[in-house]
């Protein structure tokens, strides 16, 4: 049902997005880049389509995520409002490495731009360092390329690296059976995913991004801009258990991320909270199909943790000592594959 | 001496980059990222403008540096050849990791694009798998946006990551002193620094760029292209030795980059070889001070070792074996300060 039942509005194709070209040229890519090197230089673990990479060096088994805000920054430089990007910058990385259960350690950025602003630069570095704190993550170094030829804005990219504590081991989703439940835990708002299909919506409509939306107080603008909420604390304070069958951020893709977890349980979502009012919003402005919004957007929750049943009530009281305690079931796992939302009619059967 | 004594000719604020308003901001930014995570998140090994951070995960001690490969990318796009600025990113990245004597474990790589090009994301690829060959480093991940909206062509970056072998220190030049020897590798070209400046030149005086210079026979595009050498088997090679006291890849900056191993001692190349005829080739299309050319450019040595003098013989069997046999001694460390070049009259008194 992937690609069917679309109603006649706005999707990710006509914001000028193709999703199938950028798989061809990623297949071509990665059909080129076959090396494996020698033991003595680290042992990678193979996790295609994984949230992290991990290689094992030594007794330690090291994770490494990389990913941008995105066009989030246009907004902000729509705005004048760097910090919220900043921290999504950590945000974006960070829940990835959590989605393996490991701890961060290190992030490093790359600014790339046009012209530097002292000003923006000073609030991305106030945001990036508010991030750092909510993760518990070191600033390792940077890159700041001053690049008018090739960028318009700014690029804000990093890459996050982490670790397993002593005893964890990665928590990739292999022993996710059916029968487990699923929790998941609110999101801030749209995070850093979906925003050249908002900021399309919002010009073809000429929203007014300085005023509020109906029945709420904060301008527009600055409550798409919220940064991503941070996960990695509750990731820490479970992933040593070894009922914690999985992990997953529900990044850009959407709720099919859960796919990268396992390809052979179907996530069963039949619990799915109201989504917070933004996103109706978002949904009704471009006229876009459930079907749209739930492959794009977070949709009201922005992580996921798949829980053996019998293990439901501890892994609650390790989740609110971590500032997790607004976990809420939302469905559970059975036999056959994608992630379905029987509700809304809506299946998926991968991530791409 | 650091802005005196130019000719009037080009120079890279002319050609639009303005360095101190690229330091202004990036102190802006660095002086709001002050956060400090819990050693159960690792320890931080504190090395400011050093080439890689550092930080220790149990027994471990990770390396991570990260750059792009910059404007070099924009020749390429011109030239319609992407295998060699496909192998510049894994070079860029595995050069700073070799500059700590850290062995390459993992590169993950971001590719920003407008218009995703199946044929030219195919030659990226098998440029940087030759990369991660030449490093024997493996490829744990990426990320690939089409962000029209963000960048014209194509931008190249990544982030690498490294470790020391057992009993293996970090070579971050604290040892180096007065009587040390300079050991140079040579480079295979501008590698991918300067293009910025270069494409600007090759821009104003028209130059053909499929034809050769006078007395070559690789059209001068071609020859610009060619990837960064890749030093870390030379550095893995002879960075378990106490004796090798420090190593620099000479990028950004040219020469002054040795400044960043020791503040306190002066770095007198007073043996530097004669440039491969490319470097005063750009230097008289723009008619280019030497001041210019050494800060900008590598001036035909990529890599740097200083070894202690009474070991130089030991060094150079080690290096011959790891295919770093054209090692030429360039000069000696004195009492002084910054890096000097007495033939040419020029000293360095810091990096930027």
């Amino acid at each position: 049902m992937e690609a069917a039942g679309r109603d006649p509005g706005w999707s990710y194709a006509r914001a000028g997005v193709d999703v199938s070209v950028r798989s061809r040229a990623l297949s071509a890519f990665l059909a080129s880049v076959r090396y494996v090197p020698p033991p003595s230089h680290g042992r990678p673990v193979d996790l295609p389509g994984h949230y992290a990479g991990l290689v094992r060096i030594g007794r330690e088994t090291i994770a490494v995520t990389t990913d941008t805000v995105g066009t989030k920054t246009l907004l902000a430089e729509q705005l004048g409002r760097w910090e919220e990007v900043g921290e999504d910058l950590v945000g974006v990385n960070v829940n990835d490495l959590a989605s393996v259960g490991a701890r961060p350690a290190g992030l490093v950025d790359t600014i790339l731009c046009a012209h530097p602003n002292p000003e923006a630069f000073s609030a991305i570095g106030r945001g990036l360092n508010r991030g750092l704190k909510a993760a518990e993550c070191a600033l390792l170094g940077g890159e700041t390329a001053i690049v008018p030829d090739i960028v318009a804005g700014i690029d804000l990219g990093g890459t996050a690296f982490g670790f397993f504590p002593r005893g964890r081991h990665p928590v990739i989703g292999a022993r996710i059976r059916p029968g487990d439940q699923i929790l998941g835990f609110r999101s801030n708002g749209l995070h850093a995913n979906g925003f050249t299909l908002v900021r399309r919506l919002l010009e073809e409509y000429r929203t007014d991004l300085t005023r509020p939306r109906p029945g709420t107080e904060t301008p527009v603008g600055q409550e798409l801009l919220v940064p991503t909420r941070i996960y990695t604390r509750i990731a820490d304070a479970i992933a040593d258990r070894g009922e914690t069958h999985g992990l997953a951020h529900i990044s850009g893709g959407g709720v099919r991320n859960l796919v990268r977890l396992h390809p052979h349980v179907e996530f069963v979502l039949d619990r799915w909270p109201e989504p917070p009012s933004l996103f109706p919003w978002v949904q009704s402005l471009g006229g876009l199909a459930n079907d749209e919004m739930f492959r794009t957007f977070n949709m009201g929750i922005g992580f996921v943790a798949i829980v053996a049943r019998e293990h439901l009530a501890e892994t609650r009281r390790r989740l609110v000592r971590a500032g997790g305690g607004d976990a809420v079931e939302i469905g559970r796992v059975e036999r056959g594959s994608g992630v379905s939302l029987p509700s809304l009619g809506l299946h998926y059967s991968g991530y791409e």
